[in-house]
């Protein structure tokens, strides 16, 4: 093992550390809604981004520099704001923070769903997979409800639910990620968790051509969202049927059947 | 299936489409490589950022509109130049420009290694993965060399060799998506070809801190890549033995035996 790996240790203190990150920015209801669902349950510190990051995927600040600014945004929650991605906010808050690994990361609670092929475009997830290459057992949280006013009160039951279980029961993975999505409506109208799959399901895109005042055209992008993933194991089977859906999510990215027909191929 | 999603049709032309964009940007020397390798095998169609978009991931444009800019670049091949990130390019370059999905997509040639967990953070390899999630059979292409003068002859002939064989003899597969990556050096000391996985290989992250003129604190990125995978079968492996590295890559971030693991405790 090099050296450099063992630097920063894994948590082991008797409180857990509880880092917390998003993708909507430091100033979204959802964020403040995963720091409830969390008080109590360890020390929580909060880095989030300085401003909306949705659709950022995995993306790192590599020709910019960073800054980070702390925040009173929470009465007895230290935080912090980041100028950088929510994965930026993971690495930085390990590094120049918390000086150590946090014993969770908490990712969400985002406004808008990141089940099926979101999971790919979404900071929130990206943030909670990046503390998973990172050996840091990690949950991300969506609520099925884009809105700004929101309703986070089922969010935050399930999202306590889960973190407790991590917390006082830990699966023994070395790169825990789960993508949980929460559907909109009330608390008693949910029906459980179910454990399930990634549906194949994604955009059709369609981008909406304009022109500028000088004539120039440009393009916003939009798009029909198409399910055409028949399982009743997937991630938007359970949400339509008003379950809280969990994915457990990788990073490694290997096509395993294709590697071995590729090795056949060019055997 | 949604009517929507027939709408746009797969290639089927006798000449192929070739879409190749990149990370690096338009004016990249590696883009020009990529297209000498796919030139001759159709009709080649450029589509790539205006500006360096390395470690963009699979990052989106939700927030902004995008702009696309005819170039001529290059004397018989259609280019355009786009204000977007790499998968903007390519979901912009099926809508906008081409109207129909290319035969293959084809993401590089970039400058800098996109083996085992760079292939999250790249820009090039997202393009990829875009393009084969529309179906669209594609190839990420890496040398190892970030310098602007580096030599693209080996990656340039391997390039071709497997677009050729590619497009002669397609592999049925409904998401197809291959991450090359090409060592440094002669083409004579490239010893061919292994098929491979992701190496759990990462960066072992130090922010250098540094502070303004004003006095305020700010932080650049940088890191030590730390290779924790002893597999002979990784990317990484391959690379170090002067092996051109295949791993296939997939969308589905499924972690299967951990979803099975996951039903039994939540049972």
């Amino acid at each position: 093992m090099h050296p450099m790996a063992v630097k920063k240790k894994q948590g082991s203190s008797k409180e857990p550390i509880i880092l917390i990150t998003n993708d909507d920015s430091i100033h979204a209801p959802g964020i403040r809604a995963l720091v409830e669902a969390a008080r109590g349950l360890g020390k929580i510190v909060v880095v989030a981004p300085d401003k909306p990051q949705s659709g950022m995927g995995h993306a790192i600040t590599i020709g910019n520099p960073l800054r980070l600014h702390k925040m009173q945004l929470f009465e007895d929650v230290e935080s912090y704001s980041c100028s950088g991605t929510p994965v930026d906010c993971v690495k930085l808050a390990v590094d120049k923070i918390l000086h150590r690994k946090p014993d969770i990361c908490l990712s969400g609670i985002n406004h808008g769903a990141n089940h099926s092929i979101n999971v790919i475009y979404s900071g929130t997830m990206s943030a909670a997979l990046e503390a998973s290459i990172e050996s840091i057992p990690s949950i991300g949280f969506s609520l099925l409800d884009l809105s700004i006013e929101a309703d986070f009160t089922a969010a935050t039951h399930y999202a306590r639910l889960l973190v407790e279980q991590m917390l006082k029961k830990p699966i023994a993975e070395p790169h825990l990620c789960l993508n949980v999505n929460i559907p909109k409506g009330e608390l008693a109208s949910i029906k459980g968790i179910k454990i399930c799959r990634q549906a194949y399901a994604k955009y059709d895109e369609e981008f909406d051509e304009r022109k500028d005042p000088n004539g120039r055209r440009y393009y916003w992008l939009t798009g029909v969202f198409v399910n055409f993933d028949k399982g009743k194991d997937t991630d938007v089977w359970a949400l339509k049927h008003n379950y809280v859906s969990v994915v457990p999510v990788q990073f490694d990215l290997t096509n395993m059947p294709l590697k071995k027909k590729l090795e056949k191929l060019f055997a």
